[in-house]
């Protein structure tokens, strides 16, 4: 992947921006030392990788601020970074710039349950939003696998969803307001504890917008009432066609389940290798989970079980206590550890009209003959958010390259149905030069113009989402004025 | 409220830009007549009239943007207009201007159940985007009261919501894509039958963007299945105090309930008056409505109930049939109708954190004393959007005056608790000068900005939104070539 060449004004000039940004944050939380700049060389997409300038870790929306206002004036390109999760490379650094870490800006800043909000700093990971609430029986709703890890600020910048996302709304559905701080350093608040705002809905176009208009410091969150219980069922069906229609019934039916997963054969057999969570070996499974009151439960699992006794189930097995919900869902929830543990994989994220299932399942599995490359289908069926893990040898030359290249086409293929290039890892860098395949070039005019307006001279988050020549084209760069 | 001048080189060139038109639209669609441009002069904000220069009702995606060509090449503001339902002014024209009015535009263009969406032109009212999956037991879960009249395209110009928002969320939450035609003919698709996109979130700027970004022609919309079953429960009280800490502590509980409904004594005069629904003569009442199976609606009507009576209510009367929820809801719904029947009004829309209803009713109160001007409250309280409605004599000189500044103040007062403007009227002309007071001078020029990247000449939907001075001082006015 190109990355752009970094201005060698900033980087002659490394000491003198080191003392600026000195006078910003705390001595232990300033890194420039070669050695330990590597740390942050990289996030999940961990086949790129460049270590920045320097690290800030500020504590602050104060102290990020101040560093935004120094990187500004000096002209340094800013790559703000949550926990480093992204599995598109959307927290690369590029060698002049200066990452922005949120991770020491964690705190819980108001509990709010009249307006059932919490108000947080964006270093705070998903989880332990639901750790400050889940003793009074409430819980942040969006989940993305990594949400033990991954930081709010990254949901934020990514639109991340999760297994759950079918019936809670992915990250935007879930966010109330936003401080965020542009790169000249201004603070801006956007939203709060109440809903819609006048004007444009400026809060909508922050969400997703990958680090590219602002450094978001604190959110106000939605949380919810946990629902009173909640039970998944498991089916086995003999070819992921059939599977996928029994996805497109439910859905069709109005029935709204919290989540519909969707593991093909591959990743059945790595997980049932990896987790023995007693799953049968068929082509395809679903788990479908559903919620609410032990009456509720009862009448939504009796309809979803006669729609997929419908479609010849070769398994439909029901949790009947919390230990089989829980082996239940232990082979899904380890599935991309299992396959990690027997090969080299990367993780795409598309998202497809539900509609489109079993056709898009047919289609990758005749590209995976065509590259001879194995494909594992893992994902989030029942709103179209596809997870397909390719399956390449690292250490096998060219491999790495066939594998993109299968990834690009799949992703094509996604748009090419209707759907789209990412559903919540981001474009980052993995997918920018894909962008020229879901938008026009006007489409993409007027989404950098709408840049443009946040940050003039391109500084923030360089060489992502956009086509590396565009971004790069729009980029001022500065001399230093010294 | 003050308008812009005509461009007097507009109204000189009124035959010329009317002949072109013509070669856009069929002769039954362009209206250019002085006695018939009338019929568009105002919105439901009847206080302001200017008829526009010319009306054109277009059938199809490529007459607005040919339409849209003309104006563009000839520098004439444009006034998109749904059903001309604004509370806020939103399609107030200026005598210079175009109005495109989508009326024609209401065909459905797509109804797929698989993706649970339907696709329609956006001159489609409403209630009868329902009415086209109704027989399918589906249904469009935006509901603003004036459902049977308004537009898709109003809904989505103005974000709007309705009594049944608190669960189902507000247009923006159950928009899907749109077919935008932007000021200069460019035909935009953005969104589609699948949740996210690439890049930024352009759907979620364009929704609530009050006309100034493009004409949104067609739009895909999520529709849910019906719920099973759905009963309200009428609770009053002695007080509008207890009555929002009622509001509050069932939010707090966590029970979601579809629509939590507020009226206040004046309000429940007016409709039991005009609808006798046999409502208690009390202080405020609440009507409060579950959904779901007999047995979850027997549940949460049981939680809810006990909340209630820890606030010592008047009445607390749960419907037992269809018939006794028509009752409980018919003097709700005709609330507006009655209050125009005793008086002229002024109804407000601001949102508020639900945690401050007490105190913000309590200080309407002091305000109305203050003002001499009686203020009715009905609205939606389970999320915070209130509906006051101011009652002046039209008749009388100075008592509209009057009654805005009172609605000025109160807008202002919502703010300050840390809500905004407006839940799902827009700001329109009526609140664009109060935008100063929700907004900082450098938060309004990013929005000015990012509107300059979608209509550079600022022709679209002129004197709206922002302070007259600021758009007037965008807009760029060409000078004719001939």
């Amino acid at each position: 992947m190109e990355m752009p060449v970094p201005n060698p004004a900033i980087l002659a000039r490394k000491e003198a921006i080191i003392a600026k940004l000195r006078g910003c944050v705390p001595t232990d939380a300033l890194i420039w030392d070669e050695m330990e700049t590597r740390a942050y060389e990289c996030d999940a997409l961990t086949a790129y990788r460049c270590a920045p300038l320097a690290v800030v870790l500020p504590a602050t929306t104060e102290e990020v601020s101040a560093v935004l206002k120094v990187c500004h004036a000096e002209g340094v390109p800013v790559v703000p970074r949550g926990s480093g999760t992204s599995l598109a490379g959307g927290a690369l650094p590029t060698a002049d710039s200066v990452v922005i870490g949120v991770s020491r800006m964690n705190a819980v800043l108001e509990t709010d349950y009249d307006n059932r909000i919490i108000r947080v700093q964006t270093g705070r990971t998903n989880l332990s939003v639901t750790g400050a609430v889940e003793q009074d029986d409430f819980f942040y709703a969006p989940d993305p696998s990594s949400q033990l890890a991954c930081a709010i600020a990254g949901n934020i910048a990514m639109n991340s969803g999760g297994a759950h996302c079918l019936k809670y709304g992915v990250t935007t559905n879930n966010l109330m307001g936003v401080t965020m701080v542009m790169m000249d350093g201004t603070v801006f608040e956007i939203g709060g504890a109440h809903l819609d705002a006048a004007g444009l809905d400026l809060l909508g176009v922050i969400c997703g917008s990958e680090g590219q208009l602002g450094v978001v410091t604190e959110a106000t969150l939605r949380i919810l009432h946990k629902p009173e219980g909640a039970r998944p069922v498991l089916m086995g069906f003999d070819s992921n066609e059939v599977a996928g229609e029994c996805v497109s019934d439910i859905i069709k039916a109005g029935v709204l389940p919290v989540a519909i997963e969707f593991m093909d054969r591959p990743c059945i057999e790595a997980c049932e290798a990896f987790a023995k969570a007693g799953y049968p070996m068929c082509e395809a499974l679903l788990i479908v989970e559903v919620e609410g009151s032990e009456a509720e439960i009862a009448e939504q699992l009796a309809l979803i079980t006669d729609i997929a006794k419908r479609h010849n189930p070769v398994e439909l097995r029901e949790a009947k206590d919390a230990d089989e919900a829980g082996r239940i869902w232990l082979g899904r929830k380890s599935a991309f550890g299992a396959m990690g543990q027997i090969n080299d994989y990367m993780c795409l994220d598309g998202t497809i009209p539900v509609s489109s299932l079993p056709f898009v399942l047919r289609r990758i599995g005749e590209m995976s003959k065509e590259y001879g490359l194995d494909v594992a289908n893992v994902f989030h069926a029942g709103d179209g958010n596809m997870h397909p893990l390719i399956l390449f040898n690292a250490n096998k030359p060219g491999d790495l390259e066939l594998c993109e290249a299968f990834g690009a086409d799949i992703l094509k293929l996604c748009v090419e149905v209707g759907g789209c290039l990412t559903g919540e890892h981001g474009v980052g860098i993995e997918k920018r030069d894909l962008m020229a395949h879901q938008y026009r070039p006007e489409d993409l005019e007027v989404q950098m113009a709408v840049k443009d307006v946040f940050d003039p001279a391109w500084l923030l988050n360089p060489a992502k989402v956009f086509p590396l020549a565009a971004s790069e084209g729009r980029r001022v760069v500065q001399v230093a004025a010294e």
